[in-house]
């Protein structure tokens, strides 16, 4: 059977999260009931990041393997017909090798924390952004970070349900970029590395968030690090602000 | 009474416009009544861009007339508290002198279109842009839009329901930008003028659409243009694309 891989965009806002929960609406099931369309016989897809309820993605992937030899567009032309109306869009599909598996191919995930400090609440961005009333001090946040990119043992910022064989992981970037928005500032943090623990971008966003507020001290966030407690941790940020932005393989089945 | 500016933004979606209409809900009527939960008797507010059915604003100003001498912050503070859970929040609140009247003291309106070009359905910017299925040519957009600054009759762009004394305005401004977005292009229109004719905005974007999608040349703009024809305009544009970002006094009131 031809196996395809789709680069699929969700508002995370209606779902319960990625992955297929008997009950409970997943953009999983979203997906696989888009495709049981195209072939009624059709088995589930995986996914490379199992996106928590409320989480966003831009570049989620995910393959499925199919009966009938699809063209790549009209593929996605399709499963975006059958998806309507739900907030899920498939933006690609190309034809992958039997041996590509979205998730354990995987040599990178890339994603992306919206943080919005102003007074007034959220109207276009409501449920897109995390909003925070205090300003907060970007360079204190990139110091605070500084703190966390290299390879350590990251049990202070991992969920206590995390189900990871190892605590210990390489995080590769944290960028923080700042824009002005009408009577605001927005924060973008960029985080990269080749897995993520449970849990662990909402962590890091909601203790620098404290760093930026002025409650803790950048040197907190290496103590909290070195803590490797999870009572050592900032609050976790909400959900509503992440997005999986990208995943990376050898080989860019989308290029 | 002291007056007070107030500077709005919204989410026109759920609304069917700024001006109040009865039995339909508006965006005046939700700051109205906001306003009354301060103040029981204050009388009715005037904007200075009154947005029609959907259109969104990030700077819509508007004024009012309050008994009690209120402290600018405390004010909006207490307006986003009442406005709750509406899509609507008041960005900032100015004391201003008793001449000022946020529509007619207005000496320059900005508005924003935001347009996207791919083939996915939106997710997180559903109901917040256009988003059109064939790509678009920027430079030829701009040429088409090249035709249309300066002071000319407007009479082609602009709705056959236009209250406005002549069609004759000066549009000071049009400048189109392009953003790469996840497989789909951004274009983002930002328009300058003293004042807009009704449905002018989207009148011009969408007859630049059609530019940009080549099935019109960008001379036929001028053509469109000496017309002054209503029937001589391209498609108008959906409301869901378009924002008014600012509003410009002879002094900012918030400044």
């Amino acid at each position: 059977m031809p196996r395809y891989a789709l680069k699929v965009e969700y508002h995370g806002g209606p779902f319960s999260g990625w992955q297929r929960q008997s009950g409970q609406p997943s953009v999983q099931e979203a997906v696989e009931a888009a495709l049981r369309k195209l072939e009624p016989g059709v088995q589930g897809i995986a996914a490379a990041g199992r996106t928590d309820a409320g989480v966003h993605a831009t570049g989620q992937v995910a393959h499925v393997d199919l009966a009938r030899d699809w063209d790549p567009f009209r593929l996605s032309e399709a499963l975006n017909y059958h998806l309507k109306p739900a907030p899920v869009a498939v933006l690609a599909a190309a034809r992958v090798n039997d041996d590509f598996h979205a998730r354990f191919s995987a040599v990178e995930r890339r994603y992306l924390f919206r943080l919005i400090a102003r007074r007034a609440p959220l109207t276009h961005d409501a449920g897109l952004a995390w909003r925070v009333l205090n300003p907060l001090d970007a360079d204190a946040m990139r110091a605070g970070a500084a703190h966390l990119v290299g390879h350590y043992d990251f049990t202070t910022f991992r969920s206590t349900i995390c189900q990871a064989k190892t605590p210990v992981k390489t995080l590769d970037e944290i960028t923080i970029t700042e824009d002005v928005i009408p009577h605001g500032i927005e924060f973008r943090f960029a985080l990269r590395a080749r897995s993520f623990l449970h849990n662990q971008v909402r962590s890091i966003v909601g203790t620098l968030e404290r760093v930026g507020a002025g409650a803790w001290t950048p040197d907190d966030v290496r103590s909290a690090l070195d803590a490797r407690s999870r009572a050592a941790c900032g609050p976790v940020s909400p959900a509503e602000g992440l997005y999986l932005t990208g995943v990376r393989y050898e080989e860019d089945p989308f290029a």
